[in-house]
């Protein structure tokens, strides 16, 4: 479908909502958003950062000072809403959906006492809500600027105190800038988010249409000695590991409204869960012995809650998710940026999109690119049209022949397991 | 290659071998086998299973009654040679490899403490080595039966207590019939698999020649608040998650010849394993960050340990695992019957076969079905293939095309991220 201006005129313009994007003061600078009596605390966190930064310099020098200089301007955007729009505008990103940790080399964007993306590391709840609400506050006031383009998410350290959480998620949600929470990661020995003591809380998230977050970041490092390759190989998987605890355990059933997202821990893995926990559920000798203990607890085939109730946050897809986006789902899975993190895709984002999305249809690439973006965040496309139709790439841009609307047929068959399994879809 | 017989005879019949089958004694009857002092706390170990089973009776009698009364025989093999080796004929199987926990469904053939497929659970060290001996000592006299059949895999609970798991290893080895061992899938709050005090462990399995098995059953219960749900999502994860602990802390690198094999756990992740991981290691904007503090921790791509150091006993492959095949490779995934569980293809393994393998070339089902399991656990092909052609199918039975030997070509294809992330393979 053709964006449809005010006016009625049409552009064919792509509305970017990067999906990923990250926000935070320099560490010093969130001393004045944190309550007076934690500042003892902070004051000795932050000099513990600075030795950490140190650490990193003797053993990766080059790679971080070459990216801390050759971007020291744009990197001011994670606090600085002047430089954050123009750093969008260059990279043809209409909005962004803002998480914390802005400094993902040598962590020194990070909210206080480290409650932003490995929030479950903490052990004095006192803290973690205190460095959350010191970020809420700098988040709201951010994205307060330029509203239009920012969906800020809230930190709500869950995991440490679910009273205090449910609180905190009404705060948000009265915060106009404010569009989602994110939880820990990890709840480690704390209560796994199956539990009954986080109902209030899913209900709360649920009844304000604040969709919830993990954002892969945190894993358990006490077991890798060291190895970063473990890391690699795992740290996805903890991010994405609370979407079927809540699955499974019916949390979707009790809270039909409850949007869970889960951030840059790629997609690709989405594949082979919808095919696996469909075929739990639905068919199949090799799980007949379950399929009595299994009936009833959920009412829809597991895929079924993608793109309704589960939500991938993919940052720069590969093109090998891109080429999946079908059993994906492409109203689930949303592209992002990952700005101002050197991972994504910033601040060359124009050269990434043409050389993955060239082969890829019209109204495909522009929902992942930003349509299922705009459902989840309720972003106001008329509002950002305008922005787009002055930085926004057309398809030409991206190399691709705009007649070429859609895969006719490719969506009917990505669920190829049902077929295979004999499993009927509910819907 | 066709299988030549000692006396120069060519048989088409494939041997296969089974490289997931479980077998165990009656609770009860592993008494004897335990050192006397045990004694008083097996007895009340056996009552409480007693109970457990009356409690799953009560949630799934129908499914667990049907199962047991139509295939009363047959379980026997569980612990009687002769029924074995019966059941194995009639299956076509001629060989296959003896992990613990024979009753999958009620738990009613595991070994002392649950000393097998759950043997993180266990608190006390002492019971945890004195039920894995009790099981080794039946082992080592089961597969003293038919030896040429049988590669009995015994039980080491590495993780509680590393000097005691070397002694076991080593009396292992000395056992004609035992051809690995089996460690505790989850350590828990004991040591990672990543640390140092294991190092002598691996060093005796490498030096002898067994490889190193986790088998999947365990998993963190007390996150999942009785949802099974949960537990299917991940049960998965949790036993191969052992492999890459090792891979990335260099173990293999260190032993050259330590074989680690993953049983049960499915096959279908190590294709996305073998892309991502080779991706960290090998190429890609998004670990450019990551890359100077991985070079140098492995010599290989980590694909390449795949089929050297890495195996898959896959049990009952699906048929997307199968159509998989290449990716997951032909020299690293092996198919098994898992004999006597319900979820396994036994007693209908020469249907299943012709179900899911007709179209696949013959020597990449030999590969499957027992090649690769002949090199891990050192069968004699010569040995086993009077039994295979009494016993084993013909392509033709399989409903294969026998002229068709293999795929051309599709092999060398199947790393296809080497080429689209640049990464050069290291042999």
């Amino acid at each position: 479908m053709l964006q449809v201006h005010r006016g009625g005129a049409v552009s064919e313009r792509y509305v970017i909502i990067s999906a990923d994007g990250h926000c935070g003061l320099p560490l010093a600078d969130y001393r004045p958003y944190l309550e007076s009596r934690f500042r003892p605390d902070f004051d000795k966190w932050v000099a513990r950062k600075e030795a950490e930064r140190s650490v990193k310099l003797e053993t990766n020098f080059e790679y971080i000072m070459g990216w801390e200089t050759s971007n020291e301007e744009g990197l001011r955007g994670a606090y600085d809403p002047v430089v954050r729009d123009r750093e969008l505008d260059a990279d043809g990103v209409a909005a962004d959906v803002l998480f914390a940790d802005a400094d993902a080399v040598t962590g020194m964007g990070s909210p206080p006492f480290g409650a932003g993306l490995a929030a479950g590391e903490i052990e004095d709840p006192d803290l973690a809500f205190a460095g959350a609400r010191a970020h809420n506050r700098f988040l709201a006031e951010l994205c307060s600027t330029s509203p239009e383009r920012r969906a800020g998410i809230a930190l709500v350290p869950l995991c440490h105190d679910p009273s205090r959480a449910v609180k905190e998620a009404e705060w948000a949600a009265a915060q106009p800038g404010i569009r989602g929470v994110m939880i820990p990661t990890m709840w480690r020995q704390r209560a796994p988010y199956s539990s009954e003591v986080y109902e209030p809380f899913w209900a709360a998230c649920a009844a304000a249409h604040l969709p919830v977050h993990t954002h892969s970041g945190e894993a358990p490092q006490e077991d890798y000695n060291g190895h970063l390759g473990i890391y690699l190989a795992e740290v996805v998987w903890w991010a994405a590991r609370p979407s079927w605890h809540l699955l499974f355990s019916g949390a979707f059933e009790r809270h039909r409204e409850l949007v869970f997202v889960v951030t840059e821990a790629a997609a690709y893995w989405v594949a082979d869960c919808k095919w696996k926990w469909d075929q739990y559920m639905g068919g199949g000798h090799t799980t007949k012995k379950m399929a009595t203990l299994l009936a009833g607890k959920i009412s829809k085939l597991p895929s079924e809650y993608f793109g309704t109730n589960l939500f991938v946050g993919a940052s720069t897809m590969s093109k090998e998710e891109i080429r999946r986006r079908h059993v994906l789902g492409l109203d689930a899975v949303m592209w992002g940026t990952d700005y101002p993190h050197p991972e994504g895709s910033w601040p060359n984002t124009a050269a990434k999109l043409k050389a993955d999305f060239s082969d890829i249809a019209v109204e495909e690439t522009r929902q992942l690119l930003g349509g299922t973006a705009a459902k989840v965040y309720g972003f106001d496309l008329d509002a950002l049209q305008p922005v787009a139709d002055r930085i926004g790439p057309t398809p030409q841009d991206l190399g691709q022949d705009p007649a070429r609307r859609a895969d006719p047929g490719a969506p009917a068959s990505a669920k190829w397991w049902l077929a295979e399994y004999g499993i009927t879809p509910t819907r």
